[in-house]
Parts: C-alpha cells; sequence; structure tokens
C-alpha cells in the first residue's frame, strides 16, 4: 500500500479517510459502520482521556458505571429524548444462540429465548441513569450528584465515517442533579467552559462556546450549550456539548428530594460530553498533505530518536547517546522513543514519522557524534536543524512548547479569517458556494427560517455565541428583528 | 437503612449482598443482572485498572479497541468458542423503534427495521479481533502483536451476584500473534504470572497458578493457565485466566504470516483476561463483620482526617492542621481526605470509613492540638493509638506497609491452612461437608472421574498447580494411577 496521501486540495474527504487508515488510527471492522481504533489511535484518545478525567476530578465529579442496556419502558419514559433517538438505536430481543438445523455446525436465533422486554442499546445514558438517581437522592444533603461514565455508546446513524460519525463510539457522559436550576446552569456552563479550555490548551482547536437553536438541542434539553470548531474545509464541526436537562428527567424518573425548607421538589440536572469524535477534529484542524500533525500534548511520543549507520560499532555509539538523552528528557516529562527497529531504514522510518505526527524527530549519525551535534526535524514547519547535543533538552522543551503555541494560533488565524460578516442572503449563499467557514449573520430567532436558510444553503445554524454583541439588526433571510449576529455554517 | 452487617458466620452470602451494597460499591439495576459500579467502587475497579494497564504496557502490550457486536457469521467461526457461549449471548436483531399504535406515546420495535444478520454483544472478543488481525498480519516482521483491549462484556447468565457473575461486566482483554508455538505458550505463562504479582502484590490476595483440566477450559484454548484464590468461607474463587489457544483462531480466520524461510504458516495466539469479578475477590479475601477492609495498595482514599471539635474556632485550627497533615502525605504520595463535613457526625463518619475500608483514620481533637498528638486507627486490626504529631508521615508511611503486608499474610495463612492432602475419597466427602477450602488429591487425568467427584461432591478440579510436585499415587476417586495431586475446591 502507498503511504503517499491524496491532498487535500484534490479531494479532501478522501485525504481524511486515507490519512486515518495510513496513519494507522483506526479502520473500519466488519461491523456495519463501527470502527476498529489502532493502538496508535488509542494511544492518542487515551491522552485526551487522561485529561479530561482529571479535568473532570478537578470540578468534583466522579467516574461511575451505570448498564450498556436500557429496558424500552425505561427509554421511553422521557418522550423527546425517546423520540430523538427511536430512530436509530440497536435492539436486543433474543439471548441464546442454538444449532441452525437447516445448517450443520451452524447457529441461529432460538426463537424460545426472546426477552420478555427487548433492551435497547445504551445511545446515550439519561434514561437508565435517572432511574438509578432516584435512589441516590432523597435529600438536599445528597446534592449535588456530580457523576461521569466513560462508556461505548451505539447509535444506528446510516451514513458513517471513522471517528465523526460511526454506530459505536466511545466517548464520556457526565450527569449531575442540582437543587436549583440555577445551580445546574451553572454546571452546564462550566462543563462547556471545561470542554473550550481542553479543546484549546490540549488540543490546540479553537473553539466558539454558544448555545443551540432549539431545533438543534438535545433530545429532551431545555438548553444546549456547545463548542464549535472550524476545519481547514470550512466546515464546522461540533466538538462538544453540554446539556442544561431542566426538570424533564427528575419528572419522567420522579426523582425528588427533600429540601431545606423540607418539602419535595424534582431536581434540576445537566449532562455532557465529548466523544472519539474529537479524533476527527484533530486531525482536520492541524494535518496536511504528509499525514497527522499532532499538538505535543497528545502526542503518544513527543520526540522519536532516529539512528543513522551502517556499522553495528556506530550503533553502539550512537546508542548510547539516545540512553542519555531519553533519560534526560524522561526527567522533564518528554515522552520518547528510539527507534532502533533493524527492519526498516532511515527513509522509511522518517516517512512514518511523519505519518503519524511526531512532533519532533531527532536524527543521529557518526558525524554528528564526531561534532557532538544531532539534527532535529520539526513536523509542524516541516524545518531542520542542526543544533549543540549539550542543549538539546532546553531546545526540545522550547520547541514543544512553541510547536503547541503555534499550532493553535495557527489554526486560530485560519478560524478567524474564515468567519465573514454578512447582511444579505445573496452574499451569504455566494460565500457558501466559492468560500466557506462561519457565516456571522442576523436571524429573526425562528424555526421556519432556521429550515428555511437550511433547505436552501446547507447551512445550519451552530451556535448562539455566547459572546454575541447584543447588536439588534434584521434577518439575514426575513428581513424581521434580530437581537444579534449568530453563526452559520455548513457542518460535519 | 441500618448500617450494620450480618455476620459473616450467621450468613456469608448474605453479608456479601449487604456489603457491596452498604459500602457504596455497588447495586443491582434495572436492567436483569446488570449492576451500576456506584463511585466509591469504580474509584477501587480505576486503582486496579491503572496497575494493571502498567504492567501490561511494561511487558510490550499497546491498548486498541474492537467493536461491540459481533456478526453471527464471525462468532460461529471457530466452533468450540461459538458452542461455549452460544447459550449465553445478548442478540441484537433490529436497529430502528417506531410509535406503538396500541400504546399512544409508546414505542415498539419497527418489525422492517430487522438487521440482514444478527448481531451478538460480545461475551469475549476472539472472533471480532482475529477477523481484524488477518488485515494486520502478513509477515514475519508484523509479529508479535500485542494488544489489549478495556471493555465491557455480556454474558447472559442466568443466576446473577453482583460483582462476582453478572450479565455485564467490565473486564480486559489481551490477544496476541506469534510466530511460534514456543512464543504463545510463554506468552500465556507471563500473562499469568503479571495477574499472579497483580493479586498478591497490589490485591494482597495468594493465588495459586496454574492449568485448568481439558473441561474447565475456555472454550477454543489448547491450555488455560488460570490463578485461584480461596475466599474466606472456604470456597475458590477464579480471579483471572491466561489462555494458549493454539492455531485454533488462525485457522477459523485464516490469519497466514510468511515466516523467515518465505512460507505461508498460521499464527499462534494467546488470550488473556481479568474483570470487575475481582472486587468479589478483594472484598471475600479481607473483609469483616464490620464491612469492607481494603489493602492501601487499592483504597481511594489511605487516609481520612475526622475533625472532633465544639466551636467553629477549633475547626479552623483544626482545619489548619490537617491542611499540614495533607500536604505533607500528598508529597508522600499518600491519597489522604479530610472529611470535614457539617452534615455528619464523628461517630458517623467512623463508622462509614470503618464500613467503607479506609485503612487509616486520623481523629484530630482540641486537646490533641495542645498535646501536639493525634489518634491514629488502623482498619485491618481496629486498634487505635496516639502518636506525636511530628512524627505522623513517617508513621503512616510504615503502617501503610505494614497493612499491605499484614493483609497478605494473613490471607496467606488461611490459605495455607485450609489446604488438605487427602488420599481417600471418603475423607474427601468428609472434608468438604464438615470444612472447606482447597483439597490437594490424587487425580487418574480423566473428564470421567472428573465429572463423577463433581456430580457427588460439587467440587470441581481448581488447577493442576504449576509447581505440582511430580509425586505418583493414586487416583482419590477411582484408585487408577495418578501422576501428581491437584487442587478441587467449591467454587464461585
Amino acid at each position: 500500500m502507498s503511504k503517499k496521501l491524496t491532498s487535500r486540495a484534490e479531494d479532501y474527504s478522501k485525504w481524511y479517510n486515507e490519512l486515518v487508515v495510513k496513519a494507522d488510527l483506526a479502520e473500519n471492522s466488519a461491523v456495519r459502520g463501527c470502527m476498529v481504533i489502532k493502538p496508535y489511535g488509542y494511544a492518542i484518545w487515551e491522552k485526551m482521556q487522561a485529561q479530561l478525567d482529571k479535568m473532570f476530578k478537578e470540578t468534583g465529579h466522579q467516574n461511575a458505571y451505570f448498564p450498556l442496556f436500557v429496558p424500552k419502558s425505561l427509554f421511553e419514559a422521557e418522550e423527546k429524548n425517546a423520540e430523538g433517538f427511536a430512530k436509530e438505536c440497536a435492539i436486543v430481543t433474543h439471548y441464546r444462540l442454538q444449532n441452525d438445523p437447516d445448517r450443520p455446525g451452524k447457529l441461529r436465533v432460538d426463537p424460545e429465548a426472546k426477552l420478555e422486554e427487548e433492551l435497547i442499546v445504551r445511545p446515550t445514558s439519561e434514561a437508565i441513569i435517572w432511574n438509578t438517581f432516584r435512589g441516590w437522592v432523597q435529600s438536599y444533603r445528597d446534592l449535588p450528584l456530580l457523576i461521569n461514565q466513560w462508556a461505548n455508546v451505539v447509535r444506528w446513524e446510516m451514513r458513517t465515517r471513522l471517528f465523526l460519525r460511526t454506530a459505536e463510539f466511545l466517548w464520556q457522559e457526565g450527569h449531575t442533579a442540582h437543587e436549583t436550576k440555577a445551580e445546574a446552569l451553572t454546571e452546564a456552563a462550566l462543563m462547556n467552559n471545561v470542554y473550550a479550555t481542553f479543546a484549546e490548551e490540549f488540543m490546540a482547536i479553537p473553539v466558539v462556546q454558544g448555545l443551540k437553536t432549539e431545533s438543534e438541542r438535545f433530545a429532551g434539553a431545555d438548553e444546549t450549550y456547545c463548542i464549535e470548531a472550524l476545519m481547514q474545509d470550512g466546515k464546522a464541526l461540533q466538538a462538544g456539548t453540554s446539556h442544561f436537562l431542566g426538570q424533564n428527567f427528575a419528572k419522567a424518573f420522579d426523582v425528588k428530594f427533600a429540601n431545606k425548607e423540607g418539602k419535595q421538589d424534582y431536581v434540576w440536572a445537566t449532562s455532557w460530553g465529548v466523544s472519539t469524535r474529537l479524533m476527527g477534529a484533530l486531525i482536520m484542524t492541524h494535518s496536511d498533505d504528509l499525514g497527522l500533525v499532532l499538538p505535543p500534548s497528545l502526542a503518544p511520543n513527543q520526540v522519536v530518536i532516529v539512528p543513522i549507520y551502517k556499522t553495528d560499532e556506530d550503533l553502539n555509539a550512537i546508542t548510547e547517546v539516545a540512553n542519555t538523552i531519553m533519560s534526560d528528557l524522561r526527567g522533564k516529562h518528554v515522552t520518547v522513543k528510539f527507534d532502533n527497529r533493524t527492519t526498516h531504514r532511515p527513509g522509511a522510518k522518517f516517512a512514518q514519522h511523519e505519518l503519524q505526527g511526531v512532533p519532533l524527530r531527532v536524527a543521529i549519525g557518526a558525524r554528528d557524534l564526531a561534532n557532538g551535534t544531532v539534527e532535529i526535524a520539526r513536523r509542524d514547519t516541516l524545518t531542520k536543524e542542526v543544533v549543540p547535543l549539550s542543549d538539546l533538552t532546553t531546545i526540545i522543551e522550547g520547541l514543544l512548547k512553541e510547536i503547541q503555541d503555534g499550532l493553535f494560533k495557527k489554526a486560530l488565524d485560519f478560524r478567524d479569517s474564515h468567519i465573514t460578516e454578512v447582511d444579505s442572503f445573496e452574499e451569504f449563499k455566494n460565500i457558501l458556494e466559492n468560500k466557506t467557514g462561519f457565516i456571522s449573520a442576523h436571524w429573526d430567532g425562528t424555526a421556519e427560517t432556521e429550515d428555511k436558510i437550511k433547505e436552501i444553503t446547507k447551512a445550519t445554524i451552530r451556535c448562539i455565541p455566547l459572546e454575541m454583541n447584543k447588536e439588534a439588526g434584521v434577518c439575514v433571510y426575513s428581513g424581521k428583528p434580530s437581537e444579534g449576529r449568530v453563526l452559520f455554517a455548513k457542518a460535519y
């Protein structure tokens, strides 16, 4: 298989698919719409998990685990939520296979092993969790309940793409219960902010924080906060959501508490999640025609050392130096790998590490040893320089910081140069045809207008930015009054 | 709900169930046989995961993720494995719900949304993984393939118990592919040894390493290594297994490689796993009538500090001291919590921490402040002493080590005093009626004898110990020749 990727200019979608597979991030499986996350891709996901988990714990949340299955009677209890997920869910109906009398050695579903009640494979866990919370909450002393779960979920999507939209995906889902509406709203906003911080500081992905319009909200939510990112092809990607659920689930599952005055009241809820979809955002924000580009914070190996040698003697001498470099770097919490595989030539190793987005590559040859130097190559700028071995650790620490900051800056510049203020619908349509990105435009606040615009242009309202200027204007489509600009875009 | 547990002597099984629920480890859910793992229980599981994950990575394994579902045609490909799991598996047959015309507002399975091929919710992942490995292995250069997955699996067990046997459980499953039979056998033994080290050094649970008999092997394995532990009630518990799968899955899924001579050959396989069942082993090895007893290595909080105060002034002074203690302890990587809840009295806090197995409790009152002392209580021995505040960190470090070692020693003494060498079947039956534990006896090596003994006594061969003396003898049941003693027991 050729390692060379289709270029982004030629076919962005093909470039993406090829990159995911060739960089060993993920691949399609024998199960329709379900992916296999390969070790290298999973190592990046583990880095994301570790950082998010830390941030959740620092904000007072605890992990727990709830069942994979939701009995149909619980699934349908909160009607809007049920309606939102009913059309794309995997349903377990039987619990046993038997020998197939028509095909010796093969199996069939045992028709007598039918479940009394069907089980839905969780597309999201509000139903099973709120049914459990009923037993956990009696009084205000039990609140707030701040729970998170790392889990797999299944949504039977018809059109799937690796990481971006898969039938099964991995995610975390936070579920919290509060005494008051204000506290729940604060929690929903706080967790959206945690996601924004994570996206910007660790993934180097700039995001707009905002609220979803009613038609784009999570099924069962009263308000949905989101972080929206812009991909290199000018399409937006929803990278995380945090929902204020009001008392909807508390009422559907009868979760009441005795408040400080001794009166029974329904609790207030939030839920929030990010998923392996973030891998797609990561790829489409930073990568180039040579492959993946990783911010150092998420790189499984921040540095790889490649020996260039002809004799065993040279290799031994290089290995000795490499061991010292590795020990120094690890002392500074830099992850580093010595790629001393004898099955691959240096050129092939360079190409692989480029494809897999290793931030820094250090090459050491016999001449370097004599000169007390090494060659260091940056993945982000594709530049190389020869540096003194004695300064290497300091140089690497500086470069990793520079790369992390540089990737964010570059993505931010791209994003900011792809937000266009638009005041007429002609211009709106032109922009979507010619160049893409976010369109900042006035909207009259109605679902009708939103639908019409979507129908005509395929663009949706990505969010009502939290930092929206309350600037009066007229709707770009209907000409009716508007309170401020919202962000439109075509989206993943 | 009373916090007091049924005593072990009164009803061991009831004691176990009550402890799991009252110590906030887990509870039953609305889904038959599936549990909710509560935050405190999950925090212990996270500690196990972190340590095991580290040990897997240190032995060269990488994590990946494979689909939850196994298409039926793949599930049935390895016949013995399929047969072993066919009778207890959850089967997805449909992918959509619709409005139920007979029950307004409710849903039913859409009969038109039937899958062409049924999907089995993985009871174990050999089938889907080996189907994937086919694409990953071409030459000996691609081997060994050393993969691990942290995942949920489902086995539709009819009789379930929290942690010990649940329809859904969490586990890790290692899956490896090798060039040679010898290498795969070494891997299977190595990983069983990793489990034994983990059980003994981190969980403080002594285990016997051994091989399963043919009838107790994993379905599809040529050899199953295991670690067997002994619970306080004298029943054995299989705590982990590691399988040598021969070329069975390679043949079923056509996974071949070009060997060093350029010839095509099937690869050799292993798989190995431990699960949330370990939580059950942990509980039943160390705990007592007051609740959970945790080895410090797995305790979410190794130390809890409880302030004893009457005035806000006292609390402030105690808080200041507690903050210093916490900072010192955290500097030594000791996990510690200051239980300054105002909703609970000290007695209630003591009882809760006892129930939840916190290894060390430090109580600080106003008089302690004046004397420069604190009271420290051990959960394992239930002893208390007053110690100088100035030595506290050193004392705590010493005690944590002492507790960890002491718990293992106690469990080892119990286990060793519950292995009885038996040479007649009368004695064999007597022991199982009177006292329990492992019986070390000669066996003629046949499945017939094994079945007969099980039928008569309910005891099974837990393992053929790796350290078995090759001592010739005669079978305790049949009188036929035997090559050495094996371990029998009733088991969970």
